[in-house]
């Protein structure tokens, strides 16, 4: 990613053909300027070496699917393959299978959604909707506004159509209404677009945070105001840990909200089935953008989803989880009481994967992160999580997907390793900031 | 599309926001200049009452799946999910399962290619490796080489990504060397660049047409010699009728080719599973833009996919495939013979999915379709094979899905509209041909 306010350099115009002999890459000079900053990310060598066995990884987002009744899917799925093969293995349409439209309205009306299966586009994986959605709405220099931190995916989206990322501060209550008149305001004086406002309410990815609820009201009102398109996205907001999940946004405005919407975190993440919700002029378009980046969905995984939904318990399979998530959390969070060192702050979600810690002064994270995988235990810079540089005194703790016990070696050893570094910037002064970049691609182990 | 040459109009900047009961759209001044010409196709909405029973559609593009082993397919997956399915399940990695891209080595190895497994990347389907390669490469008014006509699904990603798409005239052996010169020689003068040579050299769609052996090295001669990147997209290239693949594109030049490959016509389309191969640093960017668009392609897939390579004659089900389809060229071309009126010209293909039908002038294949499909029978016009409005002469008729029964009752309704169609040409003067216009969104039924 270019800094921010600076243009990606245009690509040479060679006068004759590159020798491939000369350079590593002879289509150097052809790329588009999309890709300017697009370079593989450093923390990706690192996290092969974090995932060895022997590493605790407090950096993946992946979900833990040992509860899942293998068993009983397995049969599902051969006897889809063995009856309704010639379905199940043939192309569909880019809109979705239709029954499976349905039965994605009556998940959404766990959150108080109410909508039509037409106006429900099945994509693979809610990723796949979240870039169709930029495509659609984002020209080269549009201004998007998300939360800062925000999903790191999200951000490699957006910089993928050249949009300019605005953060807007959140506190434990989630987005701040102030913080995004201002943001708006700012952006207004600049002359610029903004698309539209990225949320994700509900036990923020990476922040931990849950937009209260009246919170919830203010800024749909806000974005109403100012004629701003909220897109939610809301992978976990079946993932808590108390009570009932709050009302979506989407449940609170039907017309200028567009959800995200999944099934990686509630069933399987490796089947590629999210969705988007939208109002029907712009799932009409959507279905026209999908067409060209895909042609449809997998038939066979929106099948088995399907499937799945109607015969399982599959409301029952989201208690269990919550309740595997919500034991992985009390040990993290009992582990970083226990073993941080003083000056340190993290957020106490609520539900979903993760918990945001915040380290003393003149400690970077990123610079850390050879240090702790050294030390044997991964997570993941905050940086990633920003499109502007910010993040280096932040980190992102997964506790989704090792046991409890390892969660709590993973906290004791990320201490030590902060303890050690706290010692050197007392020794030798502050560690020099890292010059401001942007996001790392999204990779699935760091999703 | 917008007409060739005019700029697409600018969406307008409101000064208040819209308000929802007034139009339809409460969005519609916010999309991106990118969706500018999308639109419905009014095509799909005939090829709703097209896909109706009584009708035969000669339209789709659908793989015929009657002849897959399912239930021992299905005895497989369940294998793989009870014992596998915490893998299966979860994901994977935007570059792919690493069995799986060697396999993929193997197959791609029956048309010549020698390759490494880390230059292959997987997809969710070749659509979206094909949006991939012309989202790292195309930046709006680059310029994109393409016979004429074309698949209507890239044509799609090209829009998608406004490139601009300078057809090539193809002859029965396939694109034609004197014809790319001058094309090249033209857009250069033009001041303009160009991007890469896409080309379907097995079994076109929609042509039928197979590139000459001559012809290929020709072709990469004057690409090399130009520094055009060529993309080459084979999904039918197993799919010949009689005698050896011939030697792919890629395997007769591994630096300035990227291949596309596709389990979709050799296996299930339902599965969407396909891949790029690319000189190593292309292949870098594109697992990087990959993450972006949708993190991972569906791991279940995938190893669906690997298992069947290793546990069942996948060859021999190619062979089954291949007599399968033959059988139903046969119908179409002996039909074709017996009934289409004097002064229509038809391709004769080897291998693949599809004939194309050039009628008399005067008739509009676009304009006749309504007429065709009242006759119940249904054909994709030539004109949505076009970036540039051409193609109303023409269509593209596929053997690949009804029975040869089926088949030849097809084209004899389509002779019958076409005669009719020709008496009315006669009597009343030529039907006004179309406004220029461009390619419609593809859709998997017409793909």
């Amino acid at each position: 990613m270019s800094d921010h306010g600076s243009q990606p350099a245009k690509p040479e115009q060679p006068s004759s053909p590159e020798k491939p002999a000369r350079n590593l890459d002879a289509y150097r000079a052809h790329y588009a300027e999309r890709t300017a900053g697009m370079t593989a990310s450093e923390i990706r060598a690192l996290f092969a070496v974090a995932s060895r066995p022997e590493v605790v990884s407090l950096a993946g987002g992946m979900p833990n699917l040992a509860a899942l009744p293998l068993d009983s899917l397995a049969a599902e799925v051969a006897r889809l393959i063995s009856v309704d093969g010639q379905v199940a293995l043939q192309y569909g349409s880019a809109h979705g299978v239709p029954e499976l439209r349905e039965q994605i309205c009556d998940v959404m009306a766990l959150e108080g959604i109410s909508a039509h299966p037409d106006d429900v586009m099945v994509t693979a994986g809610s990723q796949m909707a979240l870039d169709m959605v930029t495509r659609i709405f984002c020209d080269p220099g549009d201004v998007i506004l998300a939360e800062g931190p925000s999903y790191v995916g999200a951000l490699g989206s957006f910089a993928a159509y050249q949009a300019e990322v605005v953060h807007v501060a959140m506190d434990d209550d989630g987005l701040q209404p102030d913080a995004l008149r201002q943001a708006i305001a700012n952006v207004n004086a600049q002359g610029k677009r903004i698309k539209f406002l990225y949320t994700i309410p509900n036990f923020h990815n990476p922040g931990g945070i849950t937009l209260a609820l009246p919170r919830r009201a203010e800024i749909l009102e806000i974005c109403a105001q100012h004629g701003i398109l909220v897109v939610e996205d809301n992978p976990y907001g079946l993932l808590g840990f108390d009570g009932q999940p709050h009302p979506a946004l989407r449940s609170m405005d039907a017309d200028n909200v567009v959800y995200l919407g999944s099934f990686s975190k509630t069933f399987a993440s490796g089947l590629r089935v999210g969705w988007v919700l939208a109002p029907h002029a712009i799932r009409e378009k959507l279905v026209l953008t999908a067409e060209s980046a895909t042609l449809c969905p997998p038939t066979l995984n929106q099948m088995i989803v399907s499937r799945y939904l109607s015969t399982h318990d599959w409301q029952g399979q989201i208690k269990i989880f919550q309740e595997q998530y919500r034991e992985r959390r009390d040990a993290m969070l009992s582990a970083l009481e226990q073993y941080m060192p003083p000056g340190c702050t993290w957020t106490r979600p609520d539900g979903g994967f993760f918990v945001w810690l915040t380290v003393p002064e003149g400690v970077d994270t990123k610079a850390m992160l050879p240090r702790a995988v050294t030390q044997r235990v991964a997570y993941v810079s905050g940086t990633g999580f920003y499109h502007d540089g910010f993040g280096s005194r932040q980190m992102r703790l997964s506790f989704c997907y090792p046991t409890p016990e390892r969660i709590r070696e993973g906290v004791r050893r990320l201490a030590n390793t902060l303890t050690e570094e706290m010692e050197l910037v007392r020794t030798f002064g502050t560690v020099p900031q890292r010059s401001v970049q942007g996001p790392q691609a999204p990779s699935p182990d760091t999703a």
